[in-house]
């Protein structure tokens, strides 16, 4: 039996462009994943009326509704009225929801106020659900339809969605359609570039559901296929094809990549910034246990700080300019040497909105220290904002030390 | 007269949590601050019904609608078709649409294809536009509502909504209602604290239309009237009440605060940063032109770097671990010694998973140098994954800093 369902997202902030409706971005793709199918997705307004119409044309179409927003304490937080008043089933303060509030914010040292009460009323027969996460959604069984209403902060949404909606959902609808994913993530090509490589295998592999996605400044490769043998199949077709631009699979990300490979090889990093400003010391710092492999950073923003901190010769930046080859050189080694560590990584360049007189907005060098004179440094061009130039800096530099470490 | 939408998005990747609905997003906010309100947003699937059904339910709601999505030369493309059909009009070959691909696809050396010659079939009575950028929407109206369709590639849909609906939504309803918007950034409060401390406003102030939005680590509180005078004696009364927690409005951010407050007071920053591992540094150079206050910063996330750059005693660390006050409070003067920076700011905690033997995982010091004796420090125990805690970590500091520096 395949389910059907509907998502609802409830918030004025998401009709006039204020804030993204990433929930039901989140939503739609774990309930998919799950094997369900959502034929809709509905954004309406705080607002009575809206949220009313929008609930009762859904429910005679589907098996469930997701709907996420409005369960705050705040004034604008209006869905349970409305969806009391539109299943007509009068309001009752939920003792445990009610209990457990009171409980969460004295261990916070927070107190209880007027506005929390209403967050423990809830529509008559409604089960509380998520309070194990300190956040207060509810569900609904109304007519044979499985209705779940959730938080609109997104981390709680999605707690709740992924211990209690989809556990639930699969109980009360035993066998999905399972269908495999597999995500290949990909730095140094372009979507085009990726698919003008492994176009072929299209025609061969039918069974195959492929999509690419530009997620900056990454390309995930998506296929998914009922049958896992052949998902197995495409996909080492495809690493056959792309190598070592596939940097990781499905949620492993760049930071996590280079960690494992530097606790492999027992190596230390030190990092010399400058353009990045400490991007790359808080991308490589996300892991957990990073201590293990990344001891110290610096941040040399001004010349008088690569010179000082990095030992970077005040004549060659004279000479070449902040922004060069032998800038980037003496500060990757002058970090390396700084800490004592097996590999030094450096950047230098400009983020914009303007570039220097020895270089055009984009122009980035990277440099790697690997030994007292191994010292391999790279220039690159970059277009985009302030902050895209950034990122594609830190990505580009974990990227150079990933292919070195495989090498 | 006020003129009320609905937007239509139409794609299958956007039920399955493939692709973002950014389309919808970024034409709420275009139209909404075009003074045009905006009901409801509905995604659906290329498939005819859900087409058709979307598309009649909204039509006797509304002024406009308008759709993106299907309109492309695949065969998972049926906007056109299913709009056609639902509103009994005609398909017939748009010459102008017909001549205007032909030519593009020329200019591009790619051959005319019999999929293509789809794209320029329209609903009987329909108007291209979009061809001057070489995407194919169209425009109709129908029984007395602006219709628009787009194509669904975020880069066409932008550039025909800005070049061609808006003037042309303009044009139709000549006085659309300007409604003033005024966005309060908050930090240190939380949201039912903010709503605890202001709620008496709403009911003094019924034409103001309050909706408050945890962006974290922030609080948005945004405020909306059609009367521009009242919006202005409202934020007023606001500021009077929230004073220094409320820290920049509308799009400005923490970092592009405490810039302009150390640019005012002529002050340069350096920053010591061990569990954010560079996300201050990052942070505040997200700021074009901060080098003119920011020099360097150090990431100093083992024991030994806060020795050896910073100068922290190791009895000291010894003594209290290098996740306490005095830690901080060291790393705060040394980093401040070393730039001979009017301020130091540094930070010292566990992000997490784990904490340490001299304090659990979420306790964090920050300490701000602001003198050779005049160290400030401060202890928090943020709770929350560890990119949270950093995040919370960072923000703090740079708030701390915004406070003492309007001091």
């Amino acid at each position: 039996m395949m389910a059907i369902g509907e998502i609802i997202a409830i918030g004025d902030e998401l009709l006039v462009g204020e804030v993204m409706d990433t929930n039901s971005f989140e939503l739609a793709g774990e309930l998919y994943k799950a094997g369900f199918v959502v034929n809709r997705i509905t954004v309406v307004g705080d607002e009575h009326q809206s949220i009313q119409d929008v609930l009762l044309s859904s429910l005679n179409k589907v098996d469930f509704i997701v709907l996420t927003g409005g369960l705050g304490p705040t004034w604008d937080d209006k869905t349970v009225k409305a969806v009391a008043e539109a299943l007509n089933l009068p309001l009752k303060r939920n003792e445990e929801a009610y209990q457990h509030l009171k409980t969460c914010l004295a261990k916070r040292g927070k107190k209880f106020l007027p506005a929390h009460e209403k967050m423990a009323l809830l529509p008559k027969g409604s089960q509380p659900i998520g309070l194990a996460f300190h956040a207060c959604g509810f569900k609904l069984l109304y007519q044979g339809k499985h209705l779940y209403f959730l938080p609109g902060v997104p981390k709680q949404m999605s707690k709740i969605l992924k211990n209690q909606v989809l556990p639930d959902l699969k109980t009360a609808f035993p066998s999905p359609s399972l269908i495999y994913k597999k995500t290949l993530r990909i730095f140094g090509l372009s979507e085009s570039e990726v698919e003008e490589k492994v176009a072929e295998l299209w025609t061969d592999f039918p069974e195959i559901k492929p999509s690419s996605l530009p997620c900056f400044p990454e390309v995930h490769l998506v296929l998914r296929s009922p049958q896992k043998k052949i998902l197995n199949q495409v996909v080492d077709k495809i690493k056959d094809i792309l190598g070592h631009d596939i940097f990781g699979e499905d949620t492993e990300t760049m930071p996590q990549v280079v960690g494992k490979l530097l606790l492999k090889k027992g190596y230390k990093l030190a990092t010399a910034e400058s353009l990045t400003g400490g991007l790359i010391g808080h991308l490589i710092t996300s892991v957990a246990g990073s201590s293990d492999y990344f001891d110290r950073g610096v941040i040399t923003y001004s010349n008088q700080a690569k010179m000082e901190i990095l030992g970077v010769p005040a004549e060659i930046i004279d000479t070449y300019g902040p922004v060069s080859k032998q800038t980037a050189k003496y500060m990757a080694a002058g970090v390396r040497h700084l800490a004592k560590s097996n590999v030094g990584l450096a950047v230098t360049g400009y983020a914009g909105p303007t570039g220097g007189p020895e270089a055009p907005v984009g122009t980035v060098f990277i440099a790697l220290a690997k030994s007292e004179d191994g010292i391999e440094v790279s220039e690159y061009f970059f277009s985009g904002s302030r902050e895209e130039i950034k990122m594609l800096t830190a990505m580009t530099a974990l990227d150079k030390l990933r292919r070195y470490l495989i090498s």
